[in-house]
């Protein structure tokens, strides 16, 4: 007997029907005589819904209203939950956030978990209920209904498996698991068995989203092996955990494709100290996060920056920057679309040649290589859009990452 | 300034217009110097959709998680309501019942109120916020959140009123006022200045539903003056109150009439003891109520009993007799629809003749009495379906409720 939870996301509970399969595979671990924890989110359109609401009525409503009105997407699934579970002859009880004890800091709509207490979870199990726990919200000291913000629903089902020490959390969603790529662009692409936290959270980072990586984060700081696989089938998922010797005999766990960045180029800079730190201060108080970065020379006492920021920030970060320099200071703006591959792996740390390996591939299929960036597991290019899934595909069998490499 | 209780309804918080417009008469009172408690239900629709689910789910949904289920609605609204009062500039809080101390017995989906506390609710409009309050939930003793059946925000309006000691109680919806008769079936009726908590309860029992009884008991318990206004206009409304002298002029307060009414006759039941008492246990036990009764006088040792349930309720009052009867002892079933017509007033106790103005007026209009039931302050008549509604106008006329007979 082992203490799961399961977390089903806002699609696995979409409507009657997925809801009553969630129960029907809830039944199948409680009826192996599991205790099972269930984690929901709100049925997949109705935040949005909420959300166009409060807009409507107000453009910047309050953020404690706003989490009075988001909590109750959750609370509607985990009542229907337990009643499609009690339609199959299992026990089954909810509890809201606040009932589960699920306290968090009051920063209202994207607040922080402080402590579990996990209220009678534990009672209500060992009486052979399965419990149903809202996902994405918790309350805070004053008993103010907080929510946890994106990708909450995750780090609930992380959390509450921390704080109950169970012995396996299961977050079920849309996807099988973690690929080696996205199949949509990388047919060849195969799922991983184990993937480390750090591998999750770059090749999240770099455009492969299966999970928000806060709730990555937590698994990781509170050492929660988890397993991420499909709501919809009964294929084995990919096992996220910490970082094991084995996993070292894989040099490149995953290739990532982010094609929403975009590249600026800011020249004519003053050559002196401090310019670098004023000009990524004023995109950074423009509230845009830049990634790669490359300092050119600088030649005639002038120096240029190259940099990528998500592409929808481009005219924020020319507002920051021009607010930064005065107009006689002459600097110069240009932007372009660009793609950024990445390659991801702990094994990097104990192997060198991978940036050979990356670079003589893309050389081979000419992609010109813009923007070089590289962390200790990952290295990243920027290169031109329109090379962007043909140069996946290169990487992912540069690496013997193909299904038919699995088996050589 | 005045501490002022405002219910708002489903129909009157249905979309973000009318939660809007609910907002500007809320800005109002409050701009007014008032202090201001909003008691709103759920949008119209919605716990219906929400019932909708969880009978698709389970067709016997566990009452506990039905009120888990079902106080979404009301916790959509709260949230909703501030923010729209938050873009007038309106101060305002949101309150669930648990929030606000609404304490109540453990019996999910038609709790009864045991305790308010109030919560912070008396410190919030201290500090000049308009505190918005979940009609039709509370939580019980241990923390479980619990409904209050059908009319529930009617009783939470009024419940925190009392608790609150509020100077007035505005109970907003979709109609005017009370009316002497209900104005679709008799165009002269006049809305009432004032009416007696008696004559309210004996109207809605009567067919003029304007509020459930439940409400109006709470506020004649606890002695809660209040009014029934529309929510779409700024006309005075009816006062409901506990019955005062002046009152008694008034003969007969309005006319009442249900429709959905079914006349049995039961026939050739043994005259003997404790028939009366088996035949109305067994239609008791298949939970069905039994209004007006009439005995007939038994013949060669049997008798007939007639008595009216309402029309969707016969098949199941068969059954219950059925059951209680022996096939041999032949006792005979026949049912027919039937409508009835009530005059309803406190001043009935203290005048006589009220019974024979009404007689007079249907005998004149040559419309049969099939039965008759009187109480304190009512009197009812079971008549044709047929003739139901011009009844209902000859009555009215009879008893001089007309609006033309207001001046005279």
């Amino acid at each position: 007997m082992a203490l799961i939870v399961q977390k089903f996301g806002g699609t696995s509970v979409a409507d009657v029907d997925r809801i009553r399969n969630v129960a029907a595979r809830v039944k199948v671990s409680h009826d192996a005589g599991n205790q099972v924890v269930v984690v929901v989110s709100a049925r997949s359109g109705v935040t949005n819904e909420l959300v166009g609401r409060a807009k409507a009525l107000n453009p910047k409503p309050d953020e404690r209203e706003m989490d009075m009105l988001l909590s109750v997407g959750e609370q509607e699934t985990i009542a229907l939950t337990a009643m499609a579970l009690h339609a199959l002859g299992v026990p089954a009880v909810s509890r809201t956030g606040r009932e589960a004890g699920i306290l968090t800091d009051p920063v209202h709509t994207r607040a922080r978990i402080t402590r579990i207490s996990g209220g009678d979870i534990r009672e209500q199990l060992e009486s052979g209920k399965v419990v149903i726990l809202a996902g994405f919200q918790g309350h805070s000291p004053d008993g103010q209904i907080t929510t946890l913000g994106r990708g909450g629903s995750d780090l609930s089902a992380i959390a509450i498996a921390a704080a109950l020490q169970a012995d396996l959390c299961q977050i079920c969603t849309d996807v099988d698991g973690v690929y080696t790529a996205d199949p949509r662009i990388v047919p060849t692409a195969r799922k991983l068995d184990e993937i480390a936290y750090e591998e999750m959270l770059e090749l999240a980072s770099s455009g492969s989203k299966v999970m928000q990586n806060r709730a990555v984060e937590f698994a990781r700081k509170f050492n929660v092996v988890f397993e991420v696989r499909s709501s919809f089938n009964n294929n084995p998922g990919t096992i996220v955990k910490e970082e094991v010797a084995s996993m070292e005999d894989v040099v490149v766990s995953g290739v990532a494709l982010d094609k929403n960045q975009a590249r600026i180029v800011v020249s004519e800079l003053p050559d002196q100290p401090g310019t670098a730190a004023r000009l990524f201060q004023s995109i950074a108080n423009a509230g845009v996060s830049v990634d790669m970065i490359v300092q050119n020379i600088g030649r005639d006492g002038k120096a240029n920056m190259t940099f990528t920021v998500p592409r929808d920030d481009v005219s924020r970060a020319q507002e920051g920057i021009a607010s930064a320099f005065a107009a006689s200071d002459g600097v110069l703006f240009e932007s372009s679309d660009i793609a950024k591959v990445s390659v991801v792996g702990v094994g990097m740390r104990s192997h060198s040649g991978v940036a050979a390996t990356l670079f003589d591939a893309l050389a081979a299929a000419k992609v010109n290589i813009q923007l070089v960036s590289t962390s200790e597991i990952k290295i990243s290019v920027g290169i031109n859009p329109e090379d962007a899934e043909e140069a996946t595909r290169i990487v992912h069998s540069a690496f013997q990452l193909d299904t038919a490499s699995e088996s050589s």
